[in-house]
């Protein structure tokens, strides 16, 4: 069976999002070089429009509708990253969204999603499933349920990123060619399977390496039974990351481009969100630093290569944040 | 008497730190410009190399050296950034350099003084003269005292922010001409000294405006009185204004082509910082949050203009930085 995208759907996808996405920057950092002995180049996603590279997906996704479907508008089931980028692209393409999220997610977010001008619907995480609940609200409405990563669309938007890293970093260094790495975090596979894709066409000798949290590594144990394995929801602060399984699309791109699925524990997160504030001026979230931190903390070797590390994301609660800067700087 | 710089000194500063100083990013943001009804571009120089403005003045100055002063090196008396700005610019160049800073700066500084490769003198600050230590150890060495502000290489090479800020918005905007206003912190006048002269010279009508903390605000007063004023060492979280008095040299410039100076409370600053990590998930030091404070915190009136803000700086303890956050977090 064919994958579900190729390289052409990243391209389309660039020119979709071409002057509605942030080219976000692509920055070098000479403490990260030395520490690793890498040629690092990180790519900010955090700065990209809503935080994080999800608008890639969703933006993608929508610009798509024919307009029946335009009119009814989207809906999505999140409460993370997906709901806001959901919530911005339709108001980009003035259409409705509809995001479903559980009463108890923090008001910051849901404020954060009503300000972009989505309709939040609220349902209760303990008596309610989320998903029939979309399915059931989508029928009702004749809204288009978008999932989080699962769509040929969404994947497609998301393979972008590493495109513009790409071609950030050759512009950066035009004398020492091409990324010998690309790392990548992985959820549901959303990103990595787009990233794959646009890797392994830009750059064919170039490694795909997936980053999970150690308490959630589904697709890891994935891998080496060659089939989708299901888990728990994972324990970790990598929020982005608790997915319970990949994708029935998202898995065979990373079964067939991905080299490798390394993991990295919550300290070791927070010690690289920690260095993305001190040195980098950044700040990440903890889902964003799962890359980097495979690469920083020395679970993968990278000594004399030349490695691209998408950073995911920046939307944390500035107050847990800070508990999490603080908590790092325990002796 | 003719001003201390020219724009032709900061043409020429530009070409030495090009490919050396990092052509900082200008980001804009969404959120900004509907709160404040302007057009907004941040030009982020906490993202400079060591994290701030400051490299672009002392690269600009050693890089001036005579032979013979380069053999000898650089001396700086400072425990902020124009401490590791003198200590990159001399390592980058290959000469010495010393660095007198009070013997309880945080242990963090020193050691970021030292990673750099410079000595670090300490001295007591409550027995001893900072300044008259500083000269003394430059004469008994033969090395080049390069004070953080009063110096025309300094001014000149601070400048270069604002050069780039009005290409880059230009750039970002080409439709829409230039900038209207240009907001720039002010300590001893380096910067804005440096960035009136770029400003004045490539759009004549651009307002020049420069923010001092509430408690410090020196410069303010002496634009005033006609004179340069000095006080007592200001009581502010913005570390990096607490100068007592503008320059000899950076006075008559600030005096000449500063529109205005406006002032902002240390509450202000906090909200500002968590602005930026919040919505442009950068981390912002107090001092680097004066000029956007006085934009988004109203102080200015900047409806339906088109201005240029400088970020000056990112360097900022964790622990404290985490502290403010929380601290803006309460109701």
């Amino acid at each position: 069976m064919p994958l579900a995208i190729d390289y052409a759907d990243i391209e389309a996808a660039a020119h979709r999002l071409h002057g509605v996405a942030h080219r976000t920057p692509t920055f070098t950092s000479r403490t990260a070089d030395d520490r690793t002995g890498a040629h690092l180049y990180f790519k900010c996603e955090n700065l990209q429009r809503m935080g994080a590279f999800k608008f890639r997906g969703a933006y993608n996704a929508l610009a798509q509708f024919s307009p029946a479907q335009r009119k009814k508008g989207a809906i999505a089931f999140s409460s993370g990253n997906h709901a806001q980028a959901i919530a911005l692209a339709a108001r980009l393409l003035g259409m409705p969204a509809a995001i479903v999220m559980p009463q108890d997610a923090p008001s910051m977010k849901i404020e954060a999603t009503k300000g972009y001008g989505a309709e939040v619907i609220l349902y209760d995480r303990y008596s309610q499933d989320r998903e029939a609940l979309g399915r059931q609200l989508a029928a009702e409405r004749g809204m288009t349920l978008i999932p989080p990563y699962d769509h040929p669309h969404v994947m497609a938007g998301q393979g972008t990123a590493a495109k513009e890293l790409i071609e950030q970093a050759r512009a950066l260094d035009p004398a020492h060619g091409a990324l010998d790495v690309l790392v990548v975090c992985v959820g549901g596979g959303g990103l990595i399977s787009g990233c794959a894709v646009a890797a392994k066409h830009l750059l064919p000798h170039c490694k795909v390496i997936g980053v999970e949290p150690e308490a959630g590594n589904d697709v890891q144990q994935s891998l080496r039974k060659g089939e989708i394995v299901h888990i728990d929801v994972p324990q970790t602060i990598a929020d982005g990351a608790q997915t319970q399984h990949a994708g029935q699309l998202t898995f065979p791109v990373i079964r067939a481009l991905v080299d490798d699925v390394v993991t990295v524990s919550d300290a070791q997160l927070v010690r690289t969100m920690r260095f993305f504030a001190e040195r980098m001026k950044l700040v990440v979230e903890p889902t964003g630093c799962l890359a980097a931190a495979a690469v920083l903390e020395g679970v993968l070797g990278v000594r004399g290569k030349r490695v691209g590390v998408i950073v995911s994301g920046g939307n944390v609660d500035l107050r847990r944040y800070a508990e999490l800067l603080l908590e790092g700087a325990q002796p």
